[in-house]
């Protein structure tokens, strides 16, 4: 089945889709880096979206979930810089005003269009600077723009973030194209991670729902590093039926097909977020085996990923399994110290909750690479979870020290 | 009430006890510093105590743990350098090595010895280096060794820390010693708080422990920055009577002052243990008001006090209170965004969930200091909690990025 998929670098928008960047001066005025886009379908659409689940949801998550529950999404406008969150009624209305303005140059109603907004949080949105800015974006639309616009929405992120996937249903081919920006909840300074995703999949909307939720339980929700989403945190696919295939409903295999690329390109995605973490010089695979529960694999999947102390020791590239035991220890899930292993690469570092004799400097060599896996064998069950974290840096904390009052000037 | 109380420095022990410390090299082969104690009740006595919650038990927590439930603990015995946790078999043998060799020397039956190890978990404890000096220990005690009892129960602490009461029942005064070691989980690389409490009241057990447990609440378990507890935490209280009060039972007045000198001494031993966290330079007080339920108010201090971004911004004195925010929507409590007031030492930063227009540098003043106070109103309710947090700096990380690998030479 694998090899019916082709990845790709999602560096081109599929059939039917433009986007648009322009530098507005949200992010830094005066700057010449584009920090507002536009993504389009020229056709109509089914879409599927998924939300932060934090109880203080940024006024754009607010205003793009209600245009989500009454119409397919057709077009996303980002900007970067500001996060729009803990901004009020004002900030309700300048997402509206970001919507309303998108949707009259590209001839949409209000609800068509998806509003996202990624940066410091509580300060008001510089709506004036955004808002003249339209109509030249719905101009520059073009087939080529979807690099562009990936680059609009970074905001601490180094690396603009891409990824694809082609695969045919039936003699027609489909592309799936993502964008991502942030790092999760390893960055939530900038409070957002955003997800664009674009197919010209002809997709039914609950295939397309299922498969969505599906895709960001196994990737966006296994990098949640403070064990929950931000405040702006938005993921929005949109299926505008371009490649002509046949439709793809639940249950059928072109519906596999869908749900393995989609996966795929999710977990590449959030891989790729982790590894870009502030300052981070790690990827860490946990991966929970034996679990008596689902829920307990994820609670010792989560308690490890999070804890700051076993994440320095990875930043020294320590073996150290007796923070890792500490952790598993806290996590509130059902263990027996005496049954658990636990291996770095492959390799037993602790052996029925004991140390074992292989060398210390084996160890360090696993984990001493840009990636590795951490296997926590708790010998109860058959439950298992996989989750991704990073390393916790001098550099994190020196790069996050200061932002409220440096950008604040009042 | 409050003016029936002397506090103290508890630099001496109560009437009746004795203590004593010696270098025994478990910590730092060739080290003359004091790394094992003992502490002993000259007179009968009754006791309480609390362990950790966390399912990964040290040894010498699952040892002591069941010699207080059968009898009183006349005697503690406590090492540093190593935690005995994660030893299996042979660290269960060590540690009730340790207490029956006290136990000899000392003319006690093994139960009525507490034994309790902090340092580095998963190594073998070095049991014979310790039990060569145990009959030198017991020799060497003497009212005046409590702070040199103190001492050797140090770890990664930069400070000897010790807090006392003072006040009388009836016309007979009452003494409280109370000596602490570590950061609790702000430093659980070491793994362990230890606190180990003496007073001459004559008081009965089960009025004994419920003002442990109460003492503990709202001391201990409010700096648990991890939101549990490590491997080894233990806090130990004997009372032997030697003051010759009327006994304190619960629901009187004396037990009333008991409970209050109790809880001031934990909360100071507490706050000083946040204050002298690894590399930490502030001690932040979290104030949560008008939640809808204890629950609730807990959920949001702990969510708040244990965010990595919330303690970089405490670092850099930057009245972040959007990351606050971002901490609150995730905590998993009943809230409304718009009607969350946040202050800092008094200063209102955000009102109704809006900025506030108090300027960024009056703000930058308010948690500048080595000490403030994070309040958050929810406006929901009368329910309240209040947790203690320091910040999170670059010295933390470089602190802690290795430890294992550096100790273990294998």
């Amino acid at each position: 089945m694998t090899a019916k998929i082709k990845y790709t670098k999602g560096t081109t928008a599929p059939t039917g889709f433009l986007a648009s960047a322009v530098a507005s001066g949200v992010k830094t005025p005066g700057s010449d880096r584009p920090d507002l886009c536009l993504i389009y379908s020229k056709l109509p659409t089914v879409s599927a979206a998924a939300f932060t689940a934090s109880k203080v949801k940024a006024a754009p998550v607010r205003v793009t979930a209600t245009h989500a529950k009454s119409t397919a999404t057709r077009a996303i406008i980002a900007n970067s810089g500001n996060a729009n969150a803990c901004t009020g009624v004002r900030g309700l209305e300048d997402a509206k005003r970001m919507a309303t303005e998108a949707a009259t140059a590209l001839g949409l109603k209000q609800r068509e269009v998806a509003v996202c907004s990624t940066g410091i949080i509580g300060v008001p949105l510089p709506i004036e600077r955004i808002t003249p800015e339209i109509p030249a974006l719905a101009k520059k639309l073009k087939e080529r723009g979807w690099t562009q616009a990936a680059e609009a929405i970074m905001t601490s992120d180094t690396v603009r973030k891409t990824a694809g996937a082609k695969f045919f249903v039936g003699k027609k081919e489909i592309t799936i194209s993502a964008m991502v920006k942030g790092s999760g909840m390893i960055n939530p300074n900038m409070a957002t991670m955003l997800c664009f995703i674009a197919t010209d999949a002809n997709i039914d909307k609950a295939t397309l729902q299922a498969a969505t939720s599906a895709a960001v339980e196994q990737s966006f929700n296994r990098i949640s590093v403070d064990g929950d989403m931000s405040t702006n945190d938005t993921v929005i696919v949109m299926a505008n039926g371009a490649a002509g295939n046949r439709t793809i409903t639940n249950g059928g295999s072109s519906s596999r097909l869908f749900r393995q690329a989609l996966n795929a390109v999710t977990l590449k995605l959030a891989k790729d977020m982790v590894r870009d973490g502030e300052k981070a010089t790690k990827l860490i695979e946990i991966q929970v085996k034996g679990a008596n529960s689902h829920a307990d694999a994820q609670k010792i999947a989560e308690a490890v990923s999070n804890s700051q102390l076993v994440k320095c020791s990875w930043n020294g590239s320590d073996p150290n399994w007796g923070r890792v035991m500490h952790a598993i220890g806290y996590a509130g899930a059902k263990i027996r110290e005496e049954l658990i292993d636990i291996y770095f690469n492959g390799l037993i570092a602790t052996k029925s909750g004991l140390a074992t004799d292989t060398p210390i400097d084996q160890l360090k060599k696993a984990v001493s690479g840009p990636e590795f896996t951490l296997c926590i064998d708790l010998h109860l069950g058959d439950a298992d979870y996989t989750a991704y974290t990073s390393d916790l840096s001098e550099g994190y904390v020196a790069y996050n020290r200061l932002e409220y009052a440096v950008k604040t000037r009042r």
